[in-house]
């Protein structure tokens, strides 16, 4: 058999997330196997770098499988095959054939997830879905930058992970936290930060996100992240931001 | 009164166009004319710089009304107003005072719009609702440009006009059709063609596009536009491509 690796981009919006479930067909990874395990004539499992959640969006999520092109077929016709048949808000960006070690998520290295927070009354109605509009109060962005610093690093985040009876290691590694205030030609504003890290925890993003977001509001100290982190207790933490201002940017191998 | 000009930004998918319409709500105009007219507890008129057809969306909309704003009512307090019970596929993007000669279609000097084409059989997922997806054949674009360059200068465009009952002059001047090549980090393709023009008849972009469509895949030649355009004949012309593809992007005074 060979290994493909491909690339995929979906909008999360309809989506029970990326990891498939019994009892519903709404999952990334149902629709891929689905359409592939279809053709092969057996079922075809396929491996993600990493579970995204619902409503979470990917612009490039990497998976690999492995399976024998029907004959005649080529790869370029199985990314168009595959294309034909996914729903509309997901999409096979490339395909590419791998050595058969090559793992989606076992070889990946680091991962960048990108949090887009809208903070201007006036809505971008273009990009609504894919953004998390916060109007409460102004963000003191300064004062998000500096609790971000004493996350980077190596650090145990199980106070930052949604999963409360999580069994494996919550040791991960985040090596940037990255600000960007961007101003459309119309003044929207639109704060972006992105994680890179060697691996998130579920809702680890969100969660960490929702904690700045108490910070720059004022509703805790920048240094306090030191004393969340360290409590080891997720009730320390602050809310779980939305999934649908979320989005896997890029899997690094 | 005061005499209002708003920018209006919008998603034109679930909107029978521009134009207030009776037996329907679902109309950009008739969102706006009923907050405003709520708010003032009397008939405002709400007057669009142009209609758009159903689907199609607007970047920067402009429109104006005259009211009298309720006592203690800013000017900001009023835009923050009509975004709070707007939909949130509508936005107010500005909102001045303005002479109260002014008038949003008639002091209008010109409008670009631009139709968008993703020729990719890899599909932007973010982005389907805007584009006009054509993937009957490759588009030779530079028959596309050489038959568009007939269109430029003053002419009467009966052939290129959705409505075949026109009776009001159907001369227009267009200034300037204007392609755009674009390719993301995917190689995703699109091609962008934007119109610039003293006006612009019922569907005519969407004709005129259609008709460029039929020439770049050749089933005719670019100087056959000459012909079309002469005959005063809409059964001349070439297909009406599909209304989502279509945004407003600027009207100029």
């Amino acid at each position: 058999m060979s290994n493909y690796m491909i690339t995929i981009s979906y909008d999360g919006t309809s989506y029970k997330g990326w990891q498939i479930q019994k009892n519903t067909s709404d999952t990334i990874q149902g629709k891929l196997e689905h359409i592939l395990s279809t053709l092969a004539g057996e079922p075809i499992n396929v491996n993600g770098s990493g579970r995204t959640d619902a409503g979470v969006h990917a612009i490039e999520q990497v998976a690999n499988f492995h399976m024998n092109l029907p004959v005649n077929m080529t790869e370029d016709d199985l990314l168009l095959y595959m294309n034909k048949y996914l729903p509309e808000d997901i999409a096979v960006k490339s395909l590419v054939k791998v050595d058969s070690r090559f793992h989606a998520r076992l070889s990946a290295v680091s991962k960048t997830y990108r949090y887009r927070i809208h903070v201007s009354p006036i809505a971008n109605v273009f990009e609504k879905k894919y953004v998390y509009t916060y109007l409460d109060s102004p963000l003191n962005i300064e004062a998000m930058k500096k609790a971000a610093s004493y996350l980077l690093g190596e650090h145990d985040f199980i106070a930052f992970c949604g999963n409360r009876h999580m069994k494996k290691s919550s040791v991960r590694t985040i090596t940037d936290i990255n600000f960007n205030l961007i101003e459309d030609n119309w003044g929207l504003k639109e704060i972006q930060i992105e994680y890179t890290g060697n691996g998130f925890l579920q809702n680890m993003i969100r969660i960490i996100t929702g904690t700045l977001i108490e910070v720059g509001t004022n509703r805790r100290t920048p240094e306090s992240i030191i004393d969340t982190l360290n409590s080891l207790n997720r009730d320390n933490a602050g809310y779980t931001a939305p999934s649908q201002g979320l989005c896997l940017v890029k899997v690094y191998y």
